[in-house]
């Protein structure tokens, strides 16, 4: 039987890495290293590289494809989600049968944790579900933006036993965060606009996490909203791609 | 100048520590191990043995000290945690004070992740600000109760594209879940009575996650909500404490 370890490796600071991720990746034959198929081209080298500096058992198999491209504005959101999944199902199945033997193990590499706005999971349950390969896999888990934002600024998520959620900012309440909690991190915001939040919120936010590039800002978003635009949009001219986000903080009643 | 390092190691699985928090402890003088005053016996060990499997590099001090006891069940729970942090802080200035020369580092071992439920940064900010001891102090970044979870059930944590919520069970609501997410993490419910929840919830629970004693169910609430309350007290006697966290996941529309 094969076997998968889907291995969570940070957010780009190669000493994210578990102790966990590298007994797995020393046990492994073939690492699977798909590329999203955007020009993140400080992003392409880092898998390699997490290998060069960890592998040292044996040697492996170094497997870069390709992601099917994303319609990233479609009329249909759970749609298109829907197609671009099965696409990669079907990749995926296909590399498994054809770089992964029998008996082998094989890794795939994740951005952040496997848990947290990532696929890598759901596509291998499609693969499994199709019928055509077969292998065990398990899960190791891995550090998130989430944490290394809150680790850079060197604050807790929430106010004192309180919730705190994690969204999307398609996600987001454009009329206000709600009653529910004070605390809410932002996750895959293309294009910040900040409509509708209230202007005394707190706003913590960091960019290319845990790597020599990283920006912090932090302040009323109010005041510091339009500089983050800024710096936003200079960093990602500058380096051709750039992966953000923020927390949002309720002032203290 | 002293330096503090507040390191997230994880669950319980040594293999939790990342690379950064091993190079940290490596560079570390004093460790402090802070101890919560709970007869949490298989925990109070593995904080000194990370450091035995990972400190190679020079000698170093392992500071352990029984942290203030907390009232679990004040009639003023935001008093009471002022009252215990007011303790805390003082408590660690003088193990500062006492332990940690001027130009040394110290570490604080922190469960999980600094960010999540951990009252650490709050309490060294709190020691800052009485202005007898000065340090700086970055944050690392640890493996969380929720990511461990996930990973043991080789789950993400949420439907494709929408929020997640983490919550203390005190602040879980009583009537319902509401409408803005359908993920749910529950954390440090020291007694779960499931009470008003939909019994069509899925929850995926997990106990001593990443440890060797690890435990799993998952279900529909309806239907093992009691096995749940069973397992878990059957354990809790046996080991004589639990830390546990559940995922509670709507039924897809």
């Amino acid at each position: 039987m094969r076997h998968i370890h889907v291995i969570g490796i940070g957010t780009g600071n190669p000493e994210h890495l578990t102790i966990q991720g590298i007994r797995a990746l020393n046990a492994t034959d073939a690492v699977f290293a798909l590329d999203k198929g955007e020009a993140k081209a400080g992003l392409v080298g880092l898998r390699r590289r997490i290998c060069d500096l960890y592998i040292e058992e044996r040697p492996y198999r170094f497997i870069e494809a390709a992601d099917p491209e994303r319609d990233r504005r479609p009329a249909d959101y759970g749609v298109a989600v829907e197609d671009w999944h099965a696409a990669r199902a079907a990749l995926y199945e296909s590399l498994i049968a054809e770089h992964l033997d029998e008996g082998e193990r094989g890794a795939f590499l994740v951005w952040g944790d496997p848990s947290l706005y990532d696929s890598t999971l759901r596509i291998l349950e499609r693969v499994l579900a199709r019928g055509r390969v077969t292998f065990t896999h398990d899960v190791i888990p891995g550090i998130t933006s989430v944490q290394a934002l809150a680790a850079a600024h060197r604050i807790p998520l929430h106010p004192i036993g309180e919730p705190v959620r994690i969204t999307p900012a398609r996600r987001l309440p454009r009329d206000g965060l709600g009653a529910e909690t004070g605390a809410t991190v932002v996750m895959l915001d293309g294009d910040p606009r900040f409509e509708g939040l209230d202007p005394g919120l707190t706003i913590y936010w960091g960019a290319y996490l845990g790597t020599p590039d990283e920006l912090l800002l932090v302040g009323r978003l109010g005041e510091v909203a339009e500089e983050i635009r800024r710096v936003r949009a200079e960093a990602r001219a500058r380096h051709g791609w750039i992966m953000d986000t923020y927390l949002l903080l309720k002032p203290a009643p």
